[in-house]
């Protein structure tokens, strides 16, 4: 059953909004869950909305809190989240940087004390409607092994870039730093498949091709010893940089209900027009972009994507004929718009 | 035969003040050079020396060109390399971002019409000394394929992070978006092995695992879709933003002798004392680093290591012990320094 995407959107701001959050506040977090969902990326679409009402309710969120700069270094921010919702915070912390990025050309965003903030690629879509290039990280409760190790250190931690292209759909690069998500070895598992090697430890820290090995085990990094690192570069940029929670400190959203998370973000903006007009830079990207989908073409590839643009062909297709969410989801959200006396929007 | 590293290092500067490259700059390609053996990075060391020279004498680098601040945006910097020699060109980038960063928090340069600079972590290093966090990225020639593709469209274009850890290693993450170096592929083939997949496709476009296949063949970028979008941002903001050359219009140092390079860079630096002051800071990255070295670890593993711990014990070894050099290499450096007049440092 599909339902559109500026109705759901609605009603998961209002969702949020009979739970107490202030209206701004519950639009951007809502916004930022379905824009998840556009692009494909359901595991940080609406789907969260429930854990992320039960942080509030638990007193684990605050979503009153006022999101403050706390140091001011004319081209860095140093921005305090005060433990409101991370995709209001970063909203907030990206709107300052692209702010002061057409003032000096370039901003510098570390981000303490923040939740759990959905995809970073929303983030850098707003500094790219501005002109801007945008890079976006944030750590987050640890998931994952780094090279070495055979527990949880870091988190998936994510990196975002993003740059205007002149055309519909931007250039974003949006990913976490493991190989996969866990959410595709526990596919695997529960086919009772294989997985290749690199994916995953077993428990015992061995590596391992077997998915239910995998899934008791831990996830390992994109690409060895490079992947480890950058997990490790962003947690240091988000974390020990800001005055957040970095590797252990920081709490999980689902485990932990003593103590708010400490997340913490890096952000960069930089603005295009310092370097170049920004139609000369969409112009240039636009050859890029038109170079690369020239290129010979590997066995079974129709066409070369550009990062981005499998999200946008999503994104384009789900707004014009609504957002397919599976029943179960549905079913949670109709149950949670019920406390608050809403109505699902049909069809 | 270990060669004493100051001796190198003033030896490959008089060979390149031999062949007419101002003093200043021979010394600053020379270090560049000798800090990558330091560091066990011999395919960037002075085993470039050749190449470097050969290109400066066939005109197609300019080593008495004044690289110049062509735009000054407040903390945005883009810089005209005029195609002197890219170790110089990055040096004079990155220390023009460490003074403005210090002026104004945070400084992003973009560096056109440079060349091949060597190792990344040799500027982001220089940033480490002054107390500021660094990024430093280079895009390169054609030598890897990207997602979907199945010929070279972009190069194994780096990116280095890299922090004061308030100890004697810095942490430093240097790495190319490649899987692995073609080197490692050369030297599986030249042992008639195997190569494990996903780290090269076959002049037809298809995964091997041949290591013969892969060398006619094409590296791939490291975790697939990940890496090969990763390897796309280095080369927009090194490129497409700085007005460099980008993707096909970037020349091959060693086969194209008809035009100079056209490489760019992209570097952030910023003053870490905008954030927390640099000690607070240094005592949270030791923190971290001594949390990691705690963690559980994998079979086998004797002690988790951070990004750019090996290479600094590599380094510091060296440096202390001399550099050991293969001897045909040192056979090259022998009779290009015997064009000057040049006696090589004995023991």
């Amino acid at each position: 059953m599909l339902v559109d995407t500026q109705d759901l959107t609605a009603f998961c701001a209002d969702i949020f909004r009979g739970a107490g959050v202030p209206a701004e506040v519950a639009g951007v977090v809502a916004d930022s869950l379905v824009y998840a969902d556009l692009r494909g990326v359901g595991s940080h679409g609406v789907l969260r909305t429930e854990i992320y009402l039960r942080r509030a309710a638990e007193g684990m969120v605050d979503p009153h809190a006022e999101v403050r700069i706390e140091r001011d270094g004319g081209s860095t921010l140093l921005v305090d989240g005060s433990n409101n919702f991370g995709a209001w915070v970063g909203v907030v912390a990206v709107d300052h940087a692209i702010a002061r990025a057409k003032q000096t050309g370039a901003c510098v965003v570390g981000v303490r004390r923040s939740n759990h903030f959905g995809t970073a690629a929303y983030f850098v879509e707003r500094a790219i409607r501005q002109g801007c290039a945008a890079m976006v990280m944030s750590n987050a409760s640890q998931t994952m092994a780094v090279t070495g190790g055979m527990t949880p250190f870091v988190g998936t931690n994510p990196v975002a870039f993003g740059f205007p292209t002149g055309r519909e759909a931007p250039f974003i690069l949006d990913m976490a730093t493991s190989v996969v998500a866990k959410g595709k070895i526990l596919a695997k598992a529960k086919l009772g498949g294989s997985i290749p090697e690199g994916w995953a430890i077993d428990v015992d820290g061995n590596p391992t091709t077997d998915a239910q090995a995998a899934v008791a085990g831990t996830v390992l990094p994109l690409g060895g010893a490079k992947g480890s690192g950058l997990s490790m570069v962003i947690d240091i940029l988000s974390g020990v940089l800001t005055g957040a929670g970095y590797g252990p400190s920081i709490k999980s959203m689902y485990d932990n209900w003593e103590e708010p998370q400490d997340v913490g973000h890096f952000m960069l903006v930089v603005d295009i027009d310092r370097f170049l007009p920004l139609s000369a830079f969409t112009d240039r990207l636009a050859d890029y972009i038109d170079t690369l989908k020239r290129q010979p073409r590997a066995p079974g590839v129709d066409e070369i994507l550009h990062a981005g643009e499998p999200e946008f062909r999503l994104q384009s297709a789900a707004s014009a004929s609504g957002l397919d969410l599976p029943d179960p989801l549905v079913a949670d959200l109709k149950s949670m718009g019920a406390r608050y006396g809403l109505r699902w929007p049909e069809g």
